[in-house]
């Protein structure tokens, strides 16, 4: 029998379906689940807290396939993971829908400054202007991070009539290259990060990269805190030569209650909450490891992999 | 000399282009308008004061041609204009992509309740899972009301994965007609009213049509206040027959202080702003005035023409 360990909240959703040959173990704390991560071949050890998944990790020797529903793994020793021959299974797709359209209400949300509506209903006050008047028709987005999320942005801005610029490798269909989007980096009225966080995409935000947007522009950030010079960011936002920033990530999460972004009247927290603005994760998420476990006992290869060299 | 009479906020963009044969005046006050308002054989009274715009449209006896920026004007006396003969032009279309941009926002933050993630950020909190989960892939949606704006609505939704019927006398192209969509409102998640406001749409989603939706369901009015019964409404809130509702127009408006849709936490109130959340409202609607002044000098037909009878 192969043990697979995963959390008691898909119990109902993955035991009904176990095929034939899986022994599954179900953890209802964390204190279990480090005691059961020995025995696993199988491991789906999610946890927010990313220090005790990393532990849990750390002590299945036995491991040979490790699942998560999450799509960015980056904090993962991958490098080791890799080494010990463990198979990654990502939650690539999953969030896709939900991280897109996330995305586009924290863009109308700036646009239109959908917050001072919502305090302005708070106070019972009627407001007879539009506090945010920032229009999409006719307005340019620079996307960086053309996988399925960045396209799914990209699919929804464009009955917006917003044109979308997407980085990509090739230059194809309008794309810049990597090489080029720096210095067009002033003609754009949004920038949003939609790439994958690893050691390429480091700070690829920086002071420099700031300086060089409109001070009309806004920041969006959905893809990892990493990615952009936070130190930096509160400087642009602070001295206002950007105009505001989404951040659906940051560094750290949570980020603490004294940190400076909290108050910062241009900042738009989202606390990582885009790809969990969705009723159906789990569902999804269980059902796909459902069918990788069939495929895992026929000998056939699960899906979809994370290349732990591309870190993606 | 053909007198012109006008919001001095317009004259930057108006005076330069004026054709010969028109004169212009221009007000700076309400006082100034009215006063002004006799003389007028065209006048752009806007105001967002209804009772002194029906006043000095009242006043203006020589008046052929009355130009607005609002796409409804069901607030007039339509039939007396009418047998006075004089023309109207609306702003139909000068804000359909602000409205149908802002009913996305709208139904995106009920989705998602942003709203408690803006309060979370004023308390510096951050939230570890998303208060709002509905899912917009799959969802369906009846839209009422299938002019520009329901259109434009339509095509921002399609990309999420939101199968929109609209409600159409044909029934053409997957659409209700008129007789068919009271017994089918159960089926929808979202029922989106984009109606003109009229005698036939008045009350159009009464107590009737809100227990026949969904308890999952959420009512979107951009239309008009009047389109739907708002006690029955407030009721449905209350009772939670209905999940939620995005607001608009109210009646009245704007809504006084203490009135209880304030404080309902499901309704939704965006107060009238969605026309208005745009940069280039005045510019579109002086070029507009300006084309059909050239027009009015020539004796060609003004455009777009409101059709009295129709009330829209």
């Amino acid at each position: 029998m192969v043990l697979a360990v995963m959390s008691a909240l898909v119990r109902p959703l993955v035991e009904p379906q176990l095929p034939a040959g899986i022994e599954a173990r179900f953890y209802t704390s964390v204190e279990e689940m480090l005691a059961l991560a020995p025995e696993a071949e199988i491991g789906w050890f999610d946890l927010e807290d990313k220090a005790q998944m990393i532990e849990a990790i750390g002590r299945a020797d036995k491991m040979h396939w490790l699942n998560s529903v999450y799509a960015g793994l980056d904090f993962l020793p991958l490098g080791e993971l890799a080494e010990r021959g463990v198979t990654i299974t990502n939650g690539a797709g999953i969030n896709t829908a939900a991280v897109a359209d996330y995305t586009l209400l924290g863009m109308l949300a700036v646009a239109k400054d959908y917050r001072s509506v919502v305090r302005a209903q708070d106070r019972h006050e009627w407001l007879h202007d539009s506090p945010g008047k920032m229009e999409f028709e006719g307005a340019r987005a620079l996307l960086l991070g053309f996988g399925a999320i960045g396209q799914a942005i990209a699919a929804r801005l464009a009955p917006f009539g917003v044109e979308v610029v997407p980085v990509r490798r090739s230059g194809a269909g309008g794309a810049l290259r990597p090489d080029e989007w720096q210095a067009r980096l002033g003609e754009f009225d949004w920038v949003i990060l939609a790439l994958p966080s690893t050691a390429e995409t480091e700070h690829v935000i920086g002071a420099q990269e700031l300086a060089a947007m409109k001070p009309s522009a806004v920041l969006v950030n959905i893809a990892r805190g990493e990615v952009v010079d936070q130190d930096a960011l509160v400087d642009a936002l602070q001295q206002r030569s950007i105009a505001a920033a989404l951040l659906d990530v940051t560094t750290p999460e949570p980020l603490p209650a004294d940190h400076v972004l909290w108050s910062l009247p241009n900042a738009h927290i989202t606390m990582h909450l885009s790809g969990r603005a969705q009723a159906s994760m789990f569902r999804r998420a269980a059902q796909r490891f459902v069918e990788n476990l069939h495929r895992y006992v026929a000998g056939e290869p699960v899906a979809p992999q994370l290349d732990p060299r591309r870190g993606y």
